[in-house]
């Protein structure tokens, strides 16, 4: 009996040992994690939080004072010196990698022995009046070597002399009602336009599709001066000896106008100039008001309407040529500036992604400036700076961001975004399979009032987000979150109760990377106030006179605006980069959706016959932003219910995420434009700078009113319904369970 | 102390508790595996034997007979009907999910009250000669209704009369000796050319080019027949009657003539006939060879170079027109083809992926038939059926794939790729996004020999483990391996020692998968010997006489070629889908790139002064064949110490083998074809069913020979070079570690 009991013990023992180990077994299986790389997102919060507050105006003011001492055109010593210097503090501050990336992109310079001006000749041929050939040198700059003139890039060589014809701003509409209301035609004539309203490059093409042989274009105080302020250096207003410069090339989104579609490598067949993307034929010349009053004073014919005058002491007649006391003076543009194939450099810098180090999110703005670039773009390459400084702590501390970020330096951007564009095209198949995001960083600040924040559709809620935790850079504003004071200075009117934001336009470093290729894409300034600011631009825009002082004693003497743009900016990265799911919005896409599709609608139907007639109808395109809402809203369901420990499951809907933005590309580009390819966003062919959504139905319906054979016009307009209606219905197909 | 040694004894007892607990707690968290998920690929092989074991040839049979009872030609009922069999019986089978895509393309059909027929009339305008209206009806087939007669679809409708050129083959070499070297213009004139060495389409495009007002084709036997073999049902020959059906578009890849670039759905914006893609504007007609001696035997003009020459009893004499005895009869083309839109059907067929539903792989072939298809393409369709049969088996036995696998049943193949091309249109988006790899299921054999493939180098390592695993049908070849008996049969000469396998070219569906969107595709069938049978395609090719007897009979009395086929395609669908690394070869890939580049290299070298005159070098393409010789024997490096437990490590690098295809797509296209944007495999503009790698590189070679402006030629040359340099150093950087 002993030994049963014995038995009996051990028995008992060994069940016991085996339920203890089993209940252990059992507890250590379900207690792990099914994979270990689950994000804890309230380490990533507090990062965040770090993050943000690491950048500092200080450290903002620095970095702009010690990029803006010297001119730094792209192509220039200077420009590359300054290249070298990022590349070495991005490294100082922690990135993984940072490399110059060169390409030898056209660019184009003023002759330095023959400048260039604009005269008024006598009969004899004496020049009676001359342009400047330069601005007034700011103080505390005379001594300042290679400052550029004021000139128009890629402009044409030659010498035209001709009666001057006054076309208001150069847009397609003024030509128009130059030609069929006025009767003036400008074949063999210089045209005179003001800046404004529109990109410049049109308003040159514009002047030579209507036949004139050089254009001027001058600054007028009604697009350049803001109200009760004095010039440069007593305010921040454009002196009248000050010109905007800038390239005046039609790209529409090429990039190095000799290496269309592939980058400007040492290996890259080369258009002669001939063939070159969107060189302008004709000799272009841009002034200031002090000169543009002497061209202007004795100009006879028409009086134009009201709408056609600025705000100098002139009469603005059209012409052609001068009164009859001095008819027998003409103008002479004399026009000497070369095109020349010349390195560039990019700076990329790069963190790499701990668990998908194949997801980019790009920070990128230029560096390259007309002259000192203090708000164009160094305001923005300072907060881009900080934000590297900013992220390279985080490193230090353990931080890792889940995906890739990339920081982009790009050179040559004034020439028609040339080093941003190169460098799309060289990264092209990586960019489009792995970015998940281009946030742009041109000039951080053009105004003292708000923030400014242009971006697609499906960023506006992650924007909402970080700006409520940020806080406001206005005085008086101690507590009040960044959000707030935006919201209260610049409300969403009618549609909604939150901030503005605006869709993305064109004419900076982003346009590669979202209207070519479909990446995500965002910006954000400090802006003025629209509603009483109506000026162009801010008035200094593109002269000498964008220096560190302007920034400093009058747009942002605390540099606050400027770190809270820097917030912005790196939040979004950060937020993109570290967020287990892509914080991108398809709903709120479908809401922008069916805006635009409504405001198209609406400009169609002023033509309420021809609609009839021609059987035009808007249904498809309603009916496919009715399937993308609905996909857009059953996949934020099937987000909520995602197993967010599945690493697979959550790679899938972030690549649904991810390619949204791709789906509205169409690879064949708009009609004649085959680098704008964004059926949504692209800009019209008419006005570079605004534009209405959907392009293609844009511009078709802007030919209607000018076209010879109405029909065929007509039947444009339904092909571009068309092509709207099936991207929209094909990106509704990307947002649905994939299998 | 009974106390203490109580507390002792619980002291202990709790000590070996948590000890107990501890070490299964351990046990349990290191005996779970980081992913569940990861794959047991014993299982994945267990399941591929299973999966291979199950195709039958009698089961192909009865497919085989079931679907070429009837003719069906795209866009009559009878093809609808299949259709819906086809998606009732692949449902039957148990795919997850089977749906019919329907669009509304143009096709075009004989007019039926109007037949088309080829006269000679005399002077008088009486017809002496009429070609014959119809094939004679093979045995057994005699009640059959809507059988249509040989035409050549999409030709203009016209009665053009004149006399008759004989231009060989109808290529662009063709018409430059016949306009250079014989002094004839074709002006005004009808062509009568063979068929033969290049697709029909690019006969007529060139007989327009040339002027001719019509074109007629014939069938050689010099070209249609096998030696030794009776006409059918004798033989697998094709009888005197008998002629070739075929369209005759230049598509260039656009798909639907009338939708280029997007679905023909019914939103869809459509062009106008004039508008439409590659429409001939001449009439075209398709003859047997007895219909063609009677228009050969009385030509007149010079006596053609032997090459000329085809195996008839005639002269082959150029013309134009007839000898003096007939110099007064003039040849007249009777031609009242009608375009038509027209609903087609595809079937789609989907087995859901486990893990990685959004990764997509596609087994697709046409089934739509000129007549009955018998080989073209209900040999393929047969096979893809039963295909889907053994997966569904598989599928009742617990297995799911890893990734997607769909199923496509495509329509309209013979009117242009239309129903492919359409659904690729309207998917292009999730495909370029998410497709892993197409294989085409056209014609399953077209010779009694051996096995052939076509696909792209990173496949040919996984065709050729597969074909290990299969076994030879060949009668005495019992335990020999497929792998064995093709490499026996097709050594490939002088490169290396393993069967041959080809480049894809085009003119099947795989176009819009492979050549448009850059997705890995391959092709496999049973051939005949290339070395001794010299003949285009196989005899009654499009022919009345493809019927379910001439398999049976002739080509695979015991089905087991077909069953090999069938295992071909369906393992390399299985082992795409199911294996968790994709099988893709980038090494493979370089190899190839190698050969190609030194090919067209050679190529340019029969022009070693124009070379040095015009500064031509292919430094910068070797260069880049370098760069990813180097990316690729890197990246298959990582490939061996990748940790395959992490999922989204196994993803990163999937993903980059998956997106290798895309990096040759060139999203600008080819020169003048949008469409056709693969770098490397396009095919040439001149030869659309061969063509030499580097299609933009050969054609501008190509052209220099008959360029006006060597200087521009060569620049073109130039600027080729660069492309394919710049395309090849881009996926060369795909394959680099991402970040």
């Amino acid at each position: 009996m002993r030994k049963e009991s014995r038995l009996l013990k051990w028995i008992y023992l060994i069940v016991v040992v085996t339920a203890l180990f089993l209940l252990g077994f059992a507890i250590g299986w379900f207690a792990k994690p099914t994979h270990p790389n689950t994000e804890n997102s309230s380490a990533s919060r507090k990062y965040l939080r770090e993050f943000l507050d690491e950048m500092q105006p200080n450290k903002i003011r620095e970095h702009l004072r010690k990029f803006t001492r010297l001119p730094h055109l792209a192509g220039t010593e200077q420009n590359l010196r300054y290249a070298e210097q990022i590349r070495d503090e991005w490294l100082e501050f922690g990135l993984d990698s940072v490399e110059m990336v060169p390409y030898d992109v056209l660019l184009s310079y003023p002759n330095k022995s023959q400048p260039n001006y604009i005269s008024i000749v006598d009969q004899l041929g004496n020049e009676v009046f001359n342009s400047s050939l330069a601005e007034p040198v700011p103080e505390g700059y005379e001594d300042t070597s290679n400052i550029v003139p004021p000139y128009s890039a890629f402009s044409a060589k030659g010498q035209p002399e001709g009666d001057l014809v006054y076309v208001n701003y150069g847009r397609t509409e003024d030509f128009f009602q130059l030609e069929r209301e006025m009767g003036i035609n400008v074949t063999e004539k210089i045209v005179i336009v003001r800046y404004g309203k529109i990109f410049r490059g049109n308003k040159v093409k514009n002047a030579m599709l209507a036949g004139a042989k050089g254009i001027i274009m001058f600054s007028d105080p009604a697009d350049y001066w803001a109200a009760g302020v004095q010039p440069y250096p007593a305010g921040w207003n454009l002196p009248g000896g000050g010109a905007q410069r800038g390239n005046v090339l039609n790209l529409n989104g090429a990039g190095d106008p000799l290496t269309p579609g592939y980058p400007a490598k040492d290996y890259t067949y080369r258009f002669s100039l001939e063939d070159g993307v969107g060189l302008p034929k004709i000799p272009v010349h841009p002034i200031g008001f002090h000169d543009a009053i002497h061209l202007l004073k004795n100009m006879g014919g028409q009086i134009p309407p009201n709408n056609w005058k600025g705000a100098l002491n002139v009469s603005y007649r059209i012409g052609p040529g001068f009164t009859d006391d001095f008819k027998s003076q003409k103008v002479r543009m004399n026009i000497n500036t070369d095109n020349k194939v010349t390195r560039i450099y990019n700076v990329i810098g790069r963190i790499r992604g701990a668990l998908e180090p194949d997801r980019y999110v790009i920070l990128g703005g230029h560096r390259d400036a007309w002259v000192f670039g203090g708000i164009d773009p160094m305001s923005g390459a300072a907060v881009v700076h900080e934000t590297v400084r900013s992220a390279g702590r985080l490193l230090s501390k353990g931080w890792r961001p889940r995906r890739t970020i990339v920081f982009a330096s790009w050179d040559a951007e004034e020439f028609g975004l040339l080093g941003s564009t190169e460098w799309a095209e060289d990264n092209a198949k990586l960019l489009q399979e792995r970015a998940v995001a281009y946030i742009n960083a041109d000039s951080a600040i053009e105004g003292m009032y708000t923030l400014r924040v242009d971006c697609t559709p499906s960023l506006h809620t992650l924007v909402y987000d970080l700006t409520k935790q940020i806080t406001s850079p206005e005085e008086g504003e101690e507590g009040v979150s960044l959000y707030e004071s935006w919201h209260k200075r610049d409300n969403w009117t009618n549609d909604r109760d939150a901030p503005r934001i605006s869709k993305l336009g064109s004419g900076s470093d982003f346009e590669a990377y979202f209207i070519r290729l479909g990446i995500a894409a965002g910006r954000a300034r400090y802006t003025k106030n629209k509603k009483t600011e109506r000026y162009s631009s801010y008035p200094v825009y593109h002269s000498v006179y964008e220096t560190f002082e302007i920034v400093e004693k009058f747009y942002d003497p605390t540099f606050k605006r400027l770190q809270a743009v820097a917030q912005v900016r790196g939040g979004l990265i950060f937020l993109l980069a570290d967020s287990q799911l892509l914080p991108l919005d398809a709903d709120q896409y479908a809401d922008s959706l069916r805006k635009y599709a409504h405001s198209i609608t609406q400009l169609a139907q002023t033509h309420p016959e021809e609609m009839k007639v021609y059987e035009v109808s808007f249904d498809s395109l309603f009916s496919a932003v009715e399937n993308f809402t609905v996909a857009a809203r059953d996949f934020h369901e099937r987000l909520q219910t995602l197993n967010r420990a599945d690493p697979l499951q959550v790679r899938v809907m972030n690549d649904q995420l991810m390619y949204l933005e791709r789906a509205f590309i169409d690879p064949l580009g708009l009609p004649g434009r085959p680098f704008y390819r964004h059926v949504i966003f692209a800009p019209s062919s008419h006005n570079k700078y605004a534009g209405m959504s959907f392009p293609g139905i844009y511009d078709a319906l802007f030919d209607i009113e000018h076209s010879a054979d109405p029909q065929k016009a007509w039947e444009e307009v339904k092909r571009q319904i068309s092509i709207a209606a099936f991207t929209v219905n094909a990106a509704a197909m990307t947002l649905t369970p994939p299998a």
